[in-house]
């Protein structure tokens, strides 16, 4: 970009900067006189109402895995029926499926209640989403998990991960599941627990770009590697492919490395940047010793190391960086703008040969925005986040317009530009992320609901909107809500999961599981008791358990059903304990009996006509022993 | 009943018996074979499709709000769209809204991480809904909830209450919602601690009925009176209206006081027990002094108090005990039966009044079945749980049959059955526990739902199917599926509700509360750190907190937006702390800051353009304080 491109290019920013304020304002004043679209208005409801219905018994076409936000879950929804389905625990405790309250998983949760799920990805093979796992990360206690799509359950969680901060920029994968994205949306002192002056931000804070390494047959996440950055935000990420397979792309905000009250010191700039890396060639200089280990990561400063990262500048504020199917371009948009940048790979390659810089950050390379730029594409206000069909069109969220535009890729040409209702976030079209995503279905992101559905009080759900995206234009199907807050959500085709329904007993390798009642019984050893338990339809066996007052009680229960959705539930009258053992699975409580008296256990989830006499008796002896009236 | 008819009712009950074990495992083996109506033979599917489509903008009819069993919450759809609107978190902690984070709900869960809720009951006035409150009791931890619809929260949760243990048979409201009911499903010796030898259960375990008191100005509840009941399990109950306003009815089983496997034990006795309480003699006698306390609550004991309580045979292994819109039947539906009996409260009055009693159980009378019952009404097989519409008619969920029987009160006619998909246990007609019932509605809530949705692994949801009963035949038109695990719902028509979005600014009586960011600041005494905290779109103010390592820091966050829908939320990196502050609300985060380090706080809820810029830093000195490679 010339000198007299780039101050243009500014003066048209910071008039439409102060357009965008106004338009904020007026968006949010419309939406406060609660005007809606009717349903005559929308048109066609009819034709909504019978492309949406999912008769009883009939199955939906796609599964909506949405992020759960700061409720530390994902959920699952059916398309076209955007009908809620089912919860999956991630990151807090759910006592409906006893998750958080076993051993297993409460080892698993390290001690954590909650979770900030953002941005959940499904793994994927050549491009395409193969359907084995899903990985989300959390964006308040900087972890990432695997939800095994094979059952539905968390795996893995790893994390907090060293040196990562405010783990926002995740979770993306590389076409073939190499890696997972993370990066720091929060830049702190390094190593951890260091403290700096805030006033000393800018030189002293660092910021942190990643990626977290899966095997590619167990799906086992570990620390991979990590990249010292300026202490900008880093927003949101994805992978190149095709073309740009080997690069990672990072949206950052915040480039003024302001701290204080943000939302004025953080967007004085014009342009912030987007990160390229170039990971093949961060694993070649990880392998010749080049990474220097903080907190047990091996991380890599580019000052020392250049040729692995540059910035590219960007709109304003940005959001969504996202990468076309064919991998040509990936695409840039600034909340604080009206246009998306559609940056060339090809063009990027090129700059970097030609070392075509306008400058440094700490060092980093920074490219001449006009020599990667393929094109400005006039979306219309506050572009976000940008999804794909199967016909070279490409989708982007409007939040200050609460819209989405469909545009062309190539011809840059806005085709069709469709309101949603209010403030959309994210969207996400089906298989949107992959080299072949399947168009068919677009479902819009809004972040605020009010007035959309019956009012439940202040704290109020999200939106979802289905839009039918397999026309010329785009047609508004239908309204769902979720709990706050999906950031993201992935579409994938039902056939692509298998997932069992019972756990195969030759698959329990757990040392005390049991498949008899005959085995069933209680072990003492000094203060320790030890329960092997049977639970099938439908009682426990055993169904008395005596211990002394300050025992410590280890309870390893198999369900030995081996029949789909025969669940049972272990709940412990007046002690915190539920665990939901699935068919095959062997389940372990522990806990010290430190109240005297007659606990009664029973099966929390229904299991057959005689569920509700599936019960028994845990007695801690120590207390009195007469009906004693006082 | 004469000993000849109860001799024949007896043969015919065990041959009864043995035939609904064969369906019972007949009906499994066809569930398994995953046969399943398809759209056109369900009939209508178009118009199923647009009777229960609500448009994107317009909002349902009816509030369904469902028990979350085992999730420790409430969920609440729409109707007819069926749709998952909100979910009100009520004895687990709920990250999504914030609840047990803050010292305020911490408290009222009092350390307990999951409930068991079964059977929500909203607040009544003369009989009808009156829109303010919603209880729901926990069968876990023998607890009692209270939310408030004005705000859809939960306000007091009351217990463990002293004596009972499994806190199944609630939570049903009497006429005026003086009382709630409350009972034991799990007998244990009495006081709660005391340990008797299981093989005694039958003389020195006791079972109780129970009404919780409720405060008709606040709705705050206090234990009212419990009565000593032999050791049998309570299972659901219904508050008497009308000509039986002032009787409270509880259904149980295991009338054979047996422990062990009770699938066996508890089902040897051809009938089992209606218990009738006249909860406004219980009143005068507890008044009378006549009540003894136990662990701090007023218990009756019927051996010394005569006049409170009666038995009523009824069919075996009973569920629902409901009473007829009009008050003069109470239905009785046992499980392995295929009649359910519909009693007449004026005859059991004449009974009570002749002493027509046909034996006894620890003093209490059996009324006779032959001079209570008006008749026995053939629904089909393992009905379970009876709902009223606004033209005279009952709806009987049939367990074992998987279907509804729609049958004239006072005709004793079956007029309809419809069959859902699988084991239905409750079901709700909308206001259907009313003296008003609204007819149109009815949602089968189904235990099972395999094969009736997208796989979604081993732990699979609960299906809900809504039915039209508008008319003369009963209609299909709606599966949802929901969390585990649905026991009972209630129909709310959307207009007797307004709740708030916002709460009013004068209304917060937090001494803490502050409303302007001028009167935001840190205080310290010794090693105690107070800061009081504004949250306005987009900034924390104060956005810096410095402490000591060691520190006690309290934060009081108050949300001075006065626009609905503008919630903010404080979550602290690597912190187990997250707080959702709803506009005008106060609230207040302790903890004690262990770690030194750099940690950031952010917005967890989204709130504006800036939203992704509202952050600030806690800095814990008391670490390192430099880069340090090592």
């Amino acid at each position: 970009m010339s000198t007299t491109e780039a101050k243009l290019d500014r003066t048209k920013l910071k008039w439409f900067g102060a357009g965008a304020v106004c338009v904020v304002l007026f968006a949010f004043a419309v939406m406060s006189c609660g005007k809606r679209p009717t349903a005559a208005e929308l048109g066609g409801a009819a034709e909504a109402a019978t492309s949406t219905y999912v008769a009883p018994g009939d199955t939906d076409e796609y599964y909506l895995f949405y992020s759960g936000g700061h409720s530390g879950n994902v959920y699952v929804a059916g398309v076209p029926s955007m009908r809620h389905i089912s919860t999956i625990p991630v990151f807090a405790a759910y006592p409906a499926t006893g998750y958080g309250f076993d051993e297993e998983s409460k080892k698993m949760l390290g001690g954590f209640g909650w979770g900030d799920v953002h941005h959940p990805a499904i793994s994927e093979t050549n491009g395409d989403y193969d359907g084995r796992w899903l990985f989300v990360n959390d964006n308040a206690n900087n972890r990432l998990a695997r939800i095994d799509l094979r059952d539905f359950k968390t795996k893995q969680i790893l994390g907090p991960i060293p040196n990562i901060s405010g783990y926002h920029g995740g979770s993306f994968v590389t076409p073939n599941t190499e890696y997972v994205l993370a990066a720091s949306r929060f830049s702190v002192p390094l190593p951890k627990g260091t403290v700096e002056p805030l006033e000393e931000y800018a030189t002293k804070y660092n910021g942190v770009v990643a990626g977290v390494k899966v095997d590619p047959k167990t799906g086992e996440m570990s620390h991979g590697f990590q990249i010292l950055m300026p202490p900008f935000n880093f927003d949101l990420g994805d992978a190149g492919k095709g073309p740009s397979e080997g690069w990672a792309f990072w949206t950052s905000y915040n480039t003024e490395r302001a701290t204080g009250k943000l939302e004025v010191t953080s967007t004085q700039k014009d342009r912030d940047y987007i990160a390229a890396v170039n990971w093949k060639e961060v694993e070649k200089a990880v392998a010749a010793g080049k990474a220097k280990m903080i907190s047990g990561v091996p991380v890599l400063d580019p000052k020392e190391v250049p040729g692995l990262v540059y910035l590219i500048p960007c709109s304003k504020s940005p959001h969504g960086v996202d990468v076309s199917p064919d991998g040509k371009y990936f695409i840039g948009s600034g909340k604080l703008q009206s246009i998306t940048t559609a940056f060339n790979v090809e063009k990027m390659l090129t700059a970097i040969q030609k070392k075509d810089f306008s400058g440094n950050e700490d060092g980093i390379p920074v490219l001449t925005y006009d020599s990667v730029k393929d094109a400005e594409v006039n979306v219309g206000l506050g572009p976000l986040h940008t999804q794909f069909d199967s016909e070279g069109n490409a989708y982007t969220s409007l939040f200050v317009e609460s819209a989405v535009a469909k545009w062309k890729l190539g011809s840059w040409e806005v085709l069709d530009k469709i309101p949603v209702t209010y403030n959309i976030g994210h969207l996400c079209t089906a298989e949107g992320d992959t080299v072949n995503p399947d168009g068919k279905y677009l479902v819009a992101l809004n972040k605020l609901s009010h007035g959309r559905h019956l009012n439940v009080g202040p704290s109020q759900p999200e939106s979802s909107q289905l839009i039918n995206i397999g026309g010329e234009k785009m047609k508004m199907l239908y309204e769902a809500f979720t709990e706050p807050e999906p950031h993201y959500a992935q579409l994938i085709k039902a056939d692509k999961l298998k997932p069992i329904e019972v756990y195969p007993k030759e698959e329990n390798k757990n040392p005390n599981a049991i498949w008899d009642v005959k085995d069933a019984g209680v072990v003492r050893n000094g203060t320790n008791v030890t329960v092997k338990m049977v639970a099938v339809r439908s009682s426990f066996e055993p169904y008395k358990i005596e211990v002394n007052k300050g025992d410590t009680v280890t309870i390893y229960i198999t369900n030995i059903e081996q029949t789909t959705d025969e669940l049972h539930g272990f709940g412990l009258n007046e002690h915190n304990l539920n665990v939901v053992i699935d068919p095959g699975e062997t389940k372990t409580i522990k806990f010290v009996a430190d109240k005297p008296g007659v606990f009664p256990f029973y099966c929390t989830n229904f299991c057959s006509a005689l569920h509700q006499e599936m019960q028994g008796y845990l007695l801690v002896k120590g207390g009195g022993s007469a009906l004693a009236m006082k």
